[in-house]
């Protein structure tokens, strides 16, 4: 089991329910991200769990939304807090760590914070998260991370568009990425599979 | 049991560790809304098993992104799947259902949709979230569900603001309501609970 290794439960429900969309959309708002299995999401948290067997982490880090499903159950299994950084404001935060990342997919900025009582000096936090595409959500993260002065153990993502390039970038870093399920193209909306 | 009494772990860990702000604002952040303690969590979740024992369900519902996490793990401890209601139209969402919601908080209105693939005319849908204040939201998701041709089994809180009054307007519907921790003033800056 590697990073380029398909998670066999994950990749079969998605040949059998997700849909593949003009402009590379994958949709898994059945089972992922707005309807939910939580029986398949305590699979891939246990896949999660052997894939970074080796690595030391003391919190799981996530961005809302679709982010804390997978966080909250991999928190869950392994006794550990989960924090997810907020993409707004919120009022009552003081002691806060930002930054901006940029959507392609909504073609605008937008500010992700984080509280300093949450991230510290010395965490060691596996980030998770449903999507990894062009990878501008996770450079965001390590970019709170580093503010800080806590460190990644590794990156932990449901589906991975190879395609757009953010898994490579992240791997270039030196970061432990795995991807659960590796989509190499979804060109003619026919969805091709890493392995 | 029932909707007038506060589960004692939740009660226990928001006078450890909740913030009362000026303004009737009570900050949970650091375990309920922005870093969960999953166990915490899971104990909550138990909690509503046992309020909800008589009620007949077959899927939880919530709204982003505050009750996804006990959403979730109330839908994994029962094996029932979780659908949140999103704040904002997917561009790859069709076959949708909208509904408008006023934040007082926030002192806007926003949208709150669901797709008619999830919510179906015959579910019976428990709603979970972690704060009832004026009740502007489950009023939104009452509306949702009503326009699904679903019906609401009930409605499970965190916390109650009971001095914010959604709770009374839910309760009066006919709604079997439990919130877990019901707090009847916050005047002060002093954490006032039901009982």
């Amino acid at each position: 089991m590697n990073g380029n290794t398909c998670f066999s439960a994950l990749k079969e429900r998605i040949l059998k329910d997700g849909k593949c969309l003009e402009g590379g959309i994958l949709k898994v708002d059945g089972f992922i991200n707005h309807q939910i299995d939580p029986d398949l999401l305590e699979q891939m948290s246990v896949e999660f769990i052997k894939r970074f067997a080796a690595v030391e982490y003391n919190k799981i880090l996530t961005i809302e939304a679709s982010g804390i499903a997978p966080a909250i159950m991999l928190g869950f299994l392994l006794h550990l807090p989960v924090v997810f950084a907020k993409k707004k404001k919120p009022s009552t935060m003081d002691n806060m760590l930002t930054t901006t990342v940029f959507s392609f997919t909504k073609n605008r900025s937008y500010d992700v914070c984080c509280s300093k009582d949450f991230l510290k000096p010395g965490d060691k936090v596996l980030f998770i998260d449903d999507f990894l595409a062009n990878g501008n959500a996770a450079k965001g993260i390590i970019d709170l991370v580093q503010k800080a002065g806590a460190e990644i153990a590794g990156m932990g993502f449901l589906i991975e568009k190879s395609f757009q390039h953010g898994g490579d970038y992240l791997r270039e870093q030196g970061i432990k990425v795995e991807s659960l399920a590796i989509i190499d193209s979804l060109d003619n909306c026919a969805i091709k599979f890493r392995d």
